[in-house]
This record gives C-alpha cells, sequence and structure tokens, in this order.
C-alpha cells in the first residue's frame, strides 16, 4: 500500500505534463479513482465521434449525446474529467474554425463532460504539419471564425486572415459597397500593414473553415492563384491551395442539408478552370481521408495513455482491437472508416444527414442506429464493460 | 412661318408624350431649335454604348464619354436634351439592379446629358416582357440594388428581392451569424408576410443584378430549384430560371477583370449538377444575344421619333443604313454586333476589358480605338455630321 501511494507521487508529474494544455485534473483524487475502479487492463477498444448532426445540432446536444458521454466516465467519480475517463474517446469533426483548446472547452459547455484540446480533431488541424514548410512565408487563411489565429497557434508567422488580406487591395471586391462587414481588429491591421501582403507573393492559401463571403473570397482566390500570388499582377504559377474538408453537405438547424466546404469548392474551381487556362490544384484533407483514421488511432492511444499513464506507458500500450467510428454521414465518416479498414468499425446515426429507414445503400455501416445514445449502449455491452 | 408656329403648337402634345416620363424639355425652345438646326432629312445611323469601361470605370467618366455625347447634340443648344439631339443613341449595358427612369437620371449627372428613360437598355430590360405570365405569381429577385423593386416597376405584382424571401425561413442560411446585412424596410418585411412565401410554391426566380451574397444566394436557390419553389420540401420541378445577362467577367475599378453574373451562373450551376438529379435549366438574357440588338434598333427608331417627331411619325421613318455597337467587351459587345448582322458595325475601345494593342483573335471588331472619342469622332467624319 505504501508502495503504491509512492509510486502515484513519482507518476503525477508525467500526468501532469501528458494533459495538454487541456482542463486541469488534480491528479491525487484521480490516482484514487482509478485505483479504486481501474481495471488491472486498459480497454482494448476506443470510440471516435462526429460532432454535427451525432453530438449538436447547431448549438445544442442531440441524441442523448449528454448521458451518452458520461457513460464512458466511471460513474463512482465525482467528475466527468479525464481522471475518471473509462473509454477513450475523440472527436473527429470535418468543421472548424476556432483552435483546439477553445473548442475543447466550448464542447465541454455543450456536453457536459470536461474534453481535452488532445481530443478535438478538427478539419484543420492536419494543417499543424505544414508548419514547417511556411512558417516564415506569407499564407492567407480563409473561413468563418478566426482562421487566422487557428493557423498561428499552429506555429504560422506570417499569415493573413483573407478579410484582412483583401481590405489591403482597394476596389478588388466590387460588391463590397453592398455589405456591412465587421471592422478588422487593430492587431489585424498593424499586422496586415507589417507584412505589406501587397508587395509580397502569397506562398500557399488555406481554407481553414466554411467560407462566408464567397463573392470576394472566388475573387481574391482566384485573384491570388492565377497570378502566383500577386493579384492585380501578371498570370503566374499557381500557388498551393488546401482545404480542410471537401464536404458538399452537412445536416444544420434547416430541415435540408446546408452547403459545405465541398460546395464552396465545386463554386471555386468551376470558375477559375472557366477562366484559367490551366486547371486548379488543391489538396483537401478531412473524412473520408483514410490517413485522418490513422491519426485519430494514434491521438486516442494518447488519450488512453493520459487516463490510464498511472499503470503503463504508451510504448508498452497494445494497439486497439476495435475502435468505432460514429457519424450520421455515409459519404463521409462511413466511407472513411470503411477505406480505413481494421481496426475502425462504423455505425451510422439517424440524427443528421442519413435518415433512411435501413442501411445507405452505397456506403452501408457494420452497425445503423437511431441515435449516438443508441450507438454507445451498444458498443459498451457489446465490450462488457457497460 | 405663321403656318409653321401653328404645326409646333400642334406637335407639342404628342411631342411631350413621347418623352416617356424621362427629362421634360420644354417644347417650344425645343422645336424652334430644331427649325433653327436640323436637316430636312432625320440621320440614317445610331449609337449604341455599352456603359462599363466605355464611358464610366466605376462611378466616374472614361474615355471623353462626356465630349464625346455632347457632339451627338446641336452645338447651338442651350442644353445637351432630347430637344437638341442631332444623333439617335442608347445605352446597352447588361449592369442593373435600379429602375431604367433612376438609371437615367445617375447617368444624366455623370456624362453631363439629358438622357430619358428610354434610352437606358439595362440587362433585366426584357423581364419586362414576361410580365403577363408571372404577372399574379410569387416571384424572387436576386441581385445588387433594389432588384424586387425593379420588377415591381415592370409590373410583377407578387415579387420578393431574395434578402425578404430568405428571411421568412430560419436557419435557411448556416453562415447568417457571421454576416452583419442591412436590415429589411418595413414595407419589404410588410410584403415578405403578406405574401406568406413559406406556404406558396415560387413559380420563378429572376437574376435581376450582379448577386452580393453568394454562399445565401447559392443555397437558397438550390433550396428553390430542387423543392419546386418549396425550401425545406420534398424534391420536386424545377421552376423557370432567367438570367439578366452571362457575363464572366467585366472592367471595374480594380486593375483585373472582376467576375459577373455568368461566373455566378457557373458557380449554382455546378453546385446545382452535383447535388441534383437533373441539370438546371435557365434562360440568360443580354448581349451578345441578338435578340437585344434587334431590341436596341427599335428603341433607336423611338428616340428618333422623340427628337425628330415634329418632322415626321415613326410610321414614315426610314430604317437605319448603319448602327454602331461601341464597347470594352470582345466576346458580349462585338460578339453581338456581328451575330446581329446588317445594319451593326462594331466599334471595339481599349478603355475596359479589352487592351491588346492590335484587334481581338476570337471577335475582331469592325474598327479598334483607344476610346469612346475616337469612336464618335470616326462616327461622325464617315457620316459627314461632325
Amino acid at each position: 500500500m505504501m508502495r503504491l501511494l509512492l509510486q502515484i507521487l513519482r507518476n503525477n508529474s508525467s500526468l501532469k505534463s501528458e494533459l495538454n494544455g487541456g482542463t486541469k485534473a488534480s491528479a491525487l483524487p484521480k490516482l484514487f479513482s482509478r485505483w479504486l475502479h481501474a481495471p488491472t487492463q486498459p480497454p482494448s477498444f476506443g470510440i471516435a465521434f462526429d460532432i454535427d448532426g451525432v453530438l449538436l445540432r447547431g448549438e445544442t446536444s442531440t441524441g442523448g449525446s449528454p448521458q451518452a458521454l458520461r457513460r464512458l466516465y466511471y460513474h463512482s467519480a465525482n467528475s466527468c474529467s479525464i481522471s475518471a475517463l473509462k473509454v477513450p474517446y475523440v472527436f473527429l469533426t470535418n468543421g472548424g474554425g476556432v483552435p483546439e483548446s477553445e473548442r475543447a472547452k466550448e464542447l465541454s459547455k455543450q456536453l457536459g463532460v470536461d474534453i481535452l484540446p488532445l481530443q478535438v480533431i478538427q478539419g484543420h488541424t492536419p494543417f499543424r504539419e505544414l508548419v514547417k514548410r511556411y512558417e516564415d512565408d506569407l499564407i492567407v487563411a480563409v473561413g468563418k471564425g478566426e482562421p487566422g489565429r487557428v493557423m498561428s497557434e499552429y506555429g504560422f508567422k506570417n499569415v493573413l486572415s483573407i478579410d484582412d488580406y483583401a481590405s489591403c487591395f482597394p476596389n478588388i471586391d466590387p460588391l463590397a459597397q453592398y455589405k456591412k462587414w465587421t471592422k478588422m481588429q487593430p492587431t489585424d491591421r498593424e499586422m496586415a500593414l507589417r507584412t505589406d501582403p501587397c508587395s509580397q507573393r502569397v506562398q500557399a492559401v488555406f481554407i481553414v473553415s466554411d467560407p462566408v463571403d464567397w463573392s470576394r473570397d472566388i475573387q481574391v482566390l482566384c485573384d491570388i492563384l492565377r497570378t502566383g500570388g500577386l493579384p492585380g499582377q501578371e498570370i503566374a504559377h499557381q500557388p498551393p491551395l488546401f482545404f480542410a474538408n471537401d464536404d458538399i453537405a452537412y445536416q444544420a438547424l434547416f430541415p435540408a442539408e446546408r452547403l459545405g466546404m465541398g460546395a464552396f469548392r465545386i463554386a471555386l474551381e468551376s470558375i477559375f478552370n472557366r477562366i484559367h487556362t490551366n486547371n486548379m490544384e488543391y489538396t483537401s484533407y478531412g473524412k473520408p481521408n483514410p490517413f485522418v483514421f490513422k491519426n485519430a488511432e494514434n491521438v486516442l492511444l494518447q488519450v488512453l495513455q493520459s487516463a490510464y499513464n498511472n499503470i503503463q506507458s504508451s510504448g508498452e500500450m497494445q494497439p486497439f482491437k476495435r475502435l468505432y467510428m460514429i457519424g450520421d454521414n455515409p459519404s463521409v465518416d462511413i466511407n472513411g472508416a470503411k477505406q480505413a479498414g481494421h481496426p475502425w468499425v462504423s455505425i451510422l446515426t439517424r440524427t443528421g444527414v442519413f435518415k433512411g429507414i435501413g442501411n445507405h445503400a452505397d456506403y452501408p455501416a457494420d452497425l445503423v442506429v437511431n441515435s449516438v445514445e443508441e450507438a454507445v449502449d451498444y458498443i459498451l455491452r457489446k465490450e462488457h464493460t457497460s
């Protein structure tokens, strides 16, 4: 008993470093709760949840998501924090527009559990890997929310949101007089002036989240892409273009699906290819891209370690036997899980894009349920951990 | 002499009725000026001017347009009004967004001559001919300016701008929270409520001028077109869709061309055809459509009659021997004049879309000049009326 307590205190520091800047849990109660409740072996399965149309519709929870998530923690624990996590899970969304740390806080409020930034994998999260390539280059970030701040927090040092970038080119948007946009933040304006984008070539464009002002964004992106990053100048080689996802449509509050980033990509590409000699070149991330699922598997191992690190380090950890993808979009969530293959199991809910009675014709899921609550209930019964 | 004066007074009433609600010219000085200056025969030629990139760049005149237009009036007349018009001319633009009467007033200010509504032919002017078909039906009008007012003034009784229409469907635009639009006018809101568009099928959609909020407009139009005019309801037959023009790009203040209504059509069509089983059906007006030039020829005869009606009635008038189309856009203005054939002669200016040294490769004009002033000078010398 004494030896166990000493071990607890030794593990305490390494535990804190694992919490990845997220919700801090007091380690001692954690390890006691683990000592009281933890199985000798960590679970050999994990869950990836899509957000929109599965856990949330707009800003509010759907499909009994708060209850479903609470079941992934030890009932006897005082709070649903990493310290009481029983089943490792992540959020695997194609959405975005805010840093992962901020989204984790929002989701914690909306769903009533303590979520780590580590657990939030957004469409633009893979852009982090491109910092080495564009760290000091002028890049433009597009989309709702704060695309510039998202990219800055990833480590890009010379990023401008398209709002700030466009404001440096008088008359670039012939429809501007018909729009009433929010004014630039002083810091943004200072940055815009400091970087002097009119004379610098844009080296890459990142569509971080769903673009808002399509007429201006398509116009400015055509200008950037056709001129090698210098609007109003001669035609030159297209700079690289990255999309956080390629979703044509998604389920929001309106009864019918709404157009997403994939629809914007189609609009931009159709116009660009009509006015330019070469076809538009681009890379899009997000589900159903299989590497997104491979990355989610690694993150799930880190989450497991954060919860169970008093038992063993990730080095000794066994790979997952089963990983469950719970989504509402057959062509994105189910198609992606199927392409990823073992250990992924696909569960389709009827709370979002898919509303069919049976299974989906083109992308049949391993299981179809009415809600995320039903999905979690099935998983826990199957894994004998309910 | 006495007989002439009596004839002047008899013609006075018919003259006024010809002025078509535009700038009123006092008839007596007109007819004296005509008596002093008019040739025995009215001219056998006329001119159609494109506006953007030929007469104006943005809001200001270009290519010496005010001087060029003044040369079409009798120098000795006190004012450049219809009463002193020597050469009949019209404005033939694919632009729009305001009623012809209002555009005539704007142009009069910008160009320093008195312009009749009759002389202003905009992209949406042909929509007037569709009143009989949709007079009492719910129709949606899209574009910058006041598309709803334009259509109401044509005689459509149940028209809603897409701003007012969209405001009747909560959550139809998932990006609305990121936009700061001007509030609806009370009259518009009353109308929106009176017509109760949520329960009425939209019978036709008119793209009157360049759409401003592309993300919302493409979304709402896809909703209307896919459901037979009832957003959020079942898939049904597409209602008719009309575009005022199909210009991919036009010259505004920015050095490079800006995307126009044709680019919006490409974006809408590409997305619609991707998410819907049937391809999008539509009709587009505006240059280079040959019927636009046939219509312009008829209007020019009416303008000639307004100016010369004390001499003869339009019934007795000879058809024009030559009609000059002065434009900056080869694929629109020059291509259109060439398709229209006799009596159209095409003159391409270098003040807008076209900036080449020689002639255009695909749509060579009959004459290429540096400015509209040069074009008018050429015409007047050729017609021996300078």
